[in-house]
C-alpha cells in the first residue's frame, strides 16, 4: 500500500517544477459498458504529462485508440484501473500481450483496487505458453513476467506520484455492499484526482452520487465523469432482460451511476471549472440531439463549461 | 482432443441439411499485429452459419466490431484461435469479462492450439476477485467459471463440427522451431477450413508459404489469407528496431508471413475461386494505391477474384 504521506512529498515536489509543463487528457474510448457500442470504443483514457503516458482504465479497443494517438503500447508508462468491471479492464490482455511482443524497455506499472494483482497474476500465468512459443523460433524468449509488468494495489485515500503527477484515489459509490460485510471490506471502486504542474483533473470512473467524489473534485479544473441516460437504458432492459431481474437492474443502474442532472449538481458542489461526460451509457445509437439534451440537463445545475466526449477528443 | 473420425459423421450430417443455408464470413478486424494500427481493428473474424456465431481469432477491439454487426458478446457460440500471438488473442479478456457481466445462457466454447487451455485458465483465475465483487451488491454472483467458458485444445488434423459447420485444422508454417525440438512438439500455429452447407472457406491465420495450407484450401470457394508488405515494414523496422535484431526480424517476417506474390501462387496451387487478404501488415497508413498494388501482385499468380479486406466487410 502506498502511504498517504506521499501526498505531502508530492505537493512539495510540485513547487520545484517548471511552469511550462503541459497536460493533455484524452478520452480514448467514450462508450460505457458492459455491452459494447458500435460507435464508441470501451472506457479508456490517456493522461499525458511531460512525456509520461498514463492510461486510465483499459477497455477493449485501447490499443487501436492509442495507435491513433501515435502512442505505441510499449510507450505506456502506467495503467490505472478505477475498478474491475470488464468494460474498463477488458483491454489488459492486449496491453500485456502487445508489450510482450514488441520489446518495451521497462515493465508497465499497473495500479488498481484490490483484486488487480490477482487479475494480472492470472493473465500473466495464462500467457506462459504463448511467451514460451514466442515468435516460433528457438532461443527467442523475449521477456520474463517480471520484465513485463509490476502491480501496485491501491485503496481509498492512496496518494502517489507518477512522474510529475500526483494521483489521489477516493472510494466512490459504484459498489454498495452491505455495511460491515466481508465484501465491503474487500472491494472498492475508485475515483482519481490528478494534480499535474499545470492542471487538476478528476476522473470519476464509475460512480453513483458520491460526497467523496465531490470532496476529491474540490475546485478542480476538469471533472471527467461517467454518465447514464437511465430512461433510454431501461427501455432496452425492459425489452431484453429476464422479468425477475428488471427491478434489480434498475436499482443498480440508478444507485451506481450518475444521471446528467446529478452530474450538474455534483460539479457545482465541487466547484469545478469544466465537466466532460464520458462512459456514455444509453439504450441506442447516440445522436447529437441526445448529447445536446444531456448537456442541457447538466447545465440545469452547473454553469461552467460542459462537453460530451467523443473518442480521441483531447481536454 | 477431438477425433478425426468426427469428419465422417460431419460429412454424413451435411447431406441432410436444407439447401437454403446461408454462410457469411465477416472480417471484423483487418489490421495485422503485433503493433496495433489506428485505421483497422486487430485480427478478428465472424463466421455466421444458420444462426451460429463463430468468432475466428479475437484481437483487441473485437467487442466493438461485433456490436457493429449487432452481435452481442453473449450471442457468440464459439471462439477459434489460430495461434497464441496477442494480436489474435488480446480480445479474450473482454470476451470473457463482457459475457460474465451480461448473463449469457450458456458457456462460450473456445478452441485453439496447445496453450489455449492454460491461457483461458489463467484469465479465468485472474477474474476471480472481479467475479466475486460482480456488480457491487450482496448475493449478486452471476456465474461460475464453468458456466462462463469451456476450452478444447486442437492440433494439426483435428476435425469437428460446430453446428452445421465442419472445421478442419492444419498446422501451418508461422512457427519454425528446430526439427525434433521440444518446442516443435509442443506448439502449433493452425489454419482452418470451414465446410458449411453452402460454402467452403479457408482461413490461413498467420503463415508463411505452406504446402499444408495449399492442401487444406484445395478447391475452396474462398481463401481468407494474411498478407505482409515486407518492403514497407522493413523500412520501419530499420528505423526503429535495435540494430542487432534487424536481421532476425527480417528472417521471421519473410519466413512466417506471406507476401502478395506468394498469396497468388498459393491460391492458384490450391485452385480456390476467390482470395480475400486481411491481417494487413504494412509500415504506414494503408492507402488505396497500396491495396491496389497488393491486388496486382496477387493477380500475377492467380486469375480468380481478389479483395483486400476492410473492417466489417462481408464475404
Amino acid at each position: 500500500m502506498i502511504k498517504r504521506t506521499a501526498m505531502a512529498l508530492a505537493l512539495a515536489a510540485l513547487a520545484t517544477l517548471p511552469a511550462a509543463a503541459e497536460t493533455t487528457f484524452t478520452v480514448l474510448g467514450s462508450g460505457g459498458g458492459p455491452i459494447a457500442r458500435p460507435d464508441r470504443s470501451q472506457p479508456a483514457n490517456l493522461l499525458q504529462v511531460n512525456g509520461r503516458n498514463i492510461v486510465v482504465d483499459a477497455g477493449d479497443g485501447l490499443s487501436i485508440r492509442l495507435a491513433a494517438k501515435r502512442v505505441r503500447m510499449g510507450a505506456v508508462d502506467d495503467v490505472l484501473l478505477s475498478h474491475l468491471h470488464f468494460d474498463h479492464a477488458g483491454g489488459l490482455l492486449a496491453v500485456l500481450g502487445q508489450r510482450f511482443q514488441t520489446n518495451p524497455d521497462k515493465p508497465v506499472m499497473i495500479y488498481g483496487p484490490p483484486g488487480t494483482a490477482a487479475l494480472i497474476d492470472g493473465i500473466v500465468a495464462g500467457m506462459g505458453p504463448a511467451m514460451e512459443a514466442a515468435y516460433g523460433m528457438e532461443d527467442a524468449q523475449i521477456m520474463t513476467p517480471e520484465q513485463l509488468v509490476q502491480v501496485q494495489e491501491i485503496r481509498d485515500g492512496a496518494s502517489f506520484m507518477l512522474g510529475d503527477v500526483t494521483v489521489t484515489a477516493a472510494k466512490n459509490s459504484h459498489y454498495s455492499f452491505a455495511h460491515g460485510s466481508d465484501l465491503e471490506a474487500k472491494y472498492e471502486s475508485l475515483s482519481f484526482r490528478f494534480d499535474t504542474p499545470d492542471r487538476s483533473i478528476v476522473y470519476t470512473g464509475d460512480t453513483g452520487w458520491s460526497d467523496a467524489v465531490i470532496a476529491l473534485a474540490k475546485d478542480a479544473d476538469l471533472l471527467v465523469t461517467e454518465l447514464i441516460d437511465l430512461p433510454s437504458v431501461m427501455e432496452n432492459v425492459r425489452r431484453t432482460a429476464p422479468e425477475h431481474l428488471i427491478e434489480e437492474i434498475e436499482w443498480h443502474l440508478s444507485e451506481h451511476h450518475v444521471s446528467p442532472e446529478q452530474i450538474g449538481r455534483m460539479a457545482a458542489a465541487a466547484g469545478v471549472s469544466k465537466v466532460v461526460a464520458t462512459h456514455l451509457v444509453a439504450g441506442a445509437r447516440i445522436t447529437p440531439e441526445q448529447t445536446e439534451s444531456w448537456a442541457e440537463l447538466i447545465r440545469a445545475g452547473f454553469d461552467g463549461e460542459i462537453a460530451i466526449a467523443e473518442d480521441l477528443q483531447d481536454f
